[in-house]
């Protein structure tokens, strides 16, 4: 299982924006788009074994499972509306609980730290002092912890410190959050750059 | 210089269509707008050394300079609303000339052969049957040309078998085009997932 979690810092936590102005008056919902086709899709497939934790603003998070997910589109648009209908659910939510508006999308009020709480595996921040890539070992179980455009505050920086296993950069050059997470998958496609 | 070369064999060869339905009535651009983003942006940055030529059509390729570009955003509304522009400036090409409707944007009647012949560089086809990325020592100016969503045609094939000096694969699972750019500029970023 390969986890990525995204913190959408400006992300709307309700579906009151317009698909129109994404990168705008929806807080830049676009990278996370972006952020979710990279994670999920294949060439006429979809990565099954990929889960994707979108974090948007300080407490709520949008779950969504490559192995369930149905009728995803990989452009923009498509996937804000899924989010949407998330975000639309929200209210739904009680307490810790989720709920799930379509087959495999998932919306509950968690922040960053419940939502990492929650996930079993190895926690890699991908940052840019981190380590190289290729000088990694491909994890089992990775989970990728991520920022959209915004850099982690303060007492996200020290959450990931405390709770990080590997702190990792995926090449000299500072990537988008989604160009990363393709770079991500293909170094564990190819099992740390070296089986084709 | 990085040169990425395109061809959405369905996408407009005209301004005439909706930034609301790129997927669909704008012939999947949406496809080629992430192409442009995935080869020509970095973190806070553009990638200064690349240019795109997406072919659409048969016999219209708008080409996208790095270094020239300005205020164009990643999110794939914006870069199809840059495209369109370009688009509608092609009734004002003459013969093989560029029109060039916005900085580091130029529009010309070329289809794939007649863009072809015009780059200079070492011909990289990315293909599911090629070479394994590390095996291919990386070139110095690669010209790496791709499909959208389609396979080539077998006549664009056969050119392509005639041209390409190198035929490459980025790992072993099919990857949309633009995931495949970003694996392969990581991959020269990295020179050939050696350097960090």
């Amino acid at each position: 299982m390969r986890q990525f979690v995204i913190h959408g810092h400006d992300a709307p936590t309700t579906g009151d924006f317009s698909l129109d102005d994404l990168a705008g008056g929806a807080g830049r919902l676009d990278i996370l788009c972006r952020c979710v086709n990279s994670a999920l899709f294949l060439s006429h497939a979809m990565r099954t074994d990929t889960r994707v934790h979108l974090v948007v603003g300080d407490a709520v998070t949008v779950r969504l499972d490559g192995a369930e997910i149905r009728y995803l589109h990989p452009n923009e648009r498509n996937i804000a509306g899924m989010l949407r209908k998330a975000l639309d659910a929200t209210d739904r939510v009680i307490g810790h609980r989720e709920a799930s508006p379509s087959s495999g999308v998932y919306v509950s009020k968690r922040g960053l730290e419940a939502t990492l709480d929650d996930i079993d595996g190895t926690l890699v921040q991908l940052h840019e002092a981190g380590d190289p890539l290729p000088d990694v070992e491909p994890p089992e179980d990775p989970v990728f912890v991520l920022s959209d455009h915004h850099e982690f505050t303060d007492d996200e920086a020290d959450l990931l410190a405390d709770r990080a296993d590997e702190r990792v950069r995926v090449g000299p050059e500072i990537l988008h959050a989604d160009h990363t997470i393709t770079v991500a998958h293909n170094y564990l496609d190819t099992d740390g750059f070296t089986t084709y």
